[in-house]
């Protein structure tokens, strides 16, 4: 499968060959060869399930095994991502569009993502393996729910450490997954990173000018 | 299986024995021969697999018509869910349980709530087969999206109507995932549809004292 860039900034994402694979606009979305899909995890599953040779740990076969992954998959989209991408929205990409800030939205996101950090280290975290459930080895829950929580370097990299240090599990089980990921966990956030420092930056300098409004919109 | 009756308004959601079962305080979840499971969409998938004998169309097997289906179940929860739920917890029970209301919070789920209905008419709906995706039968996807749309109910008739009504396509749906599931589906929005016409009547009239406050709790 081929990587294509989807260029936010000049408005990719709104443009007739993008939306016919994926007609909500939004990233990221798959063409295998002719089969069109979007959503990250219905894509994970699917990239899981259609080709040979992928090993089962990354979305288990077993229906007890792999219910635990949807239950986790499911309760990312209501708890960590809207936690994480609503503060991310509200306090760096909004203002830097011009947004008026919503603190009240902002502060209700900022508290369900302390919250879902703390669910996370509570109750998928244990002694048995360094992984999600528990296990030995990574799943695509994994996956998307240390990529998210990797997004919060947009928030400072202080912030991040508040979020995760008063949870040493959730620290260990952030790096076994780059770790088991090396160097790919590192190589597609690296971008990220500098953008987040990029936008630190900005904020520290108050530079909102409408070239960087610009860059800000191409860069999530 | 057997089913058993969380009261939330008695608080049986966070009593310890159900928290041993979902440690979110949160319903539904189930106890299947002390397998614990959460999340809605994670139960249907698991119940759909577990067991033999459950038709193929509900979950199929199929890699790609799967792969829609978990599509359609994960843009839920950022979407027609989140836009549902926030609405009638900002317009209905919020007020309800003597909350301030937030104006900007219910009109952005209003909105959004909207959109997903037009999404799922342009989008879901075609003329293959009653179903979404254009299946001829239903899917654990059609159970759940229905399911939203009915407890728009609450929001009174009226806004039913106006939601509904632009969009035969997803009228016809909803007729059709009702047939198909008599008379269960109706058996199981019956107790609903009562609390909605009670909610209405006590928003007509202005009622919100002490005892319809633990009422409106228990209620959803």
């Amino acid at each position: 499968m081929e990587e294509n860039e989807v260029d936010l900034g000049k408005g990719d994402h709104r443009k007739p060959e993008y939306k016919a694979i994926n007609p909500m606009g939004l990233v990221p979305a798959i063409d295998d060869d002719g089969f069109y899909l979007f959503e990250s995890h219905a894509i994970l599953r699917y990239l899981s399930s259609a080709y040979p040779g992928i090993a089962d740990h990354w979305y288990p076969a077993d229906v007890k095994k792999r219910a635990q992954i949807e239950c986790i998959l499911d309760w990312h989209h209501t708890n960590l991502r809207r936690g994480s991408a609503g503060l991310i929205v509200n306090r760096v990409i909004g203002p830097a569009l011009g947004r008026p800030l919503d603190e009240k939205a902002a502060a209700e996101c900022e508290a369900l993502l302390k919250a879902s950090v703390k669910k996370i280290d509570a109750l998928w975290l244990n002694e048995s393996g360094p992984f999600l459930t528990g296990s030995p080895e990574p799943s695509i829950a994994d996956l998307s729910l240390a990529c998210e929580l990797m997004q919060v370097e947009f928030l400072g990299e202080e912030f991040k450490s508040e979020l995760v240090n008063p949870h040493p599990k959730v620290k260990h089980w952030l790096a076994a997954v780059e770790k088991a990921l090396a160097p790919h966990f590192e190589d597609v956030h690296q971008k990220l990173k500098a953008r987040a420092v990029m936008f630190q930056k900005r904020k520290e300098h108050g530079d909102s000018h409408p070239s960087s409004k610009v860059a800000a919109q191409s860069d999530l």
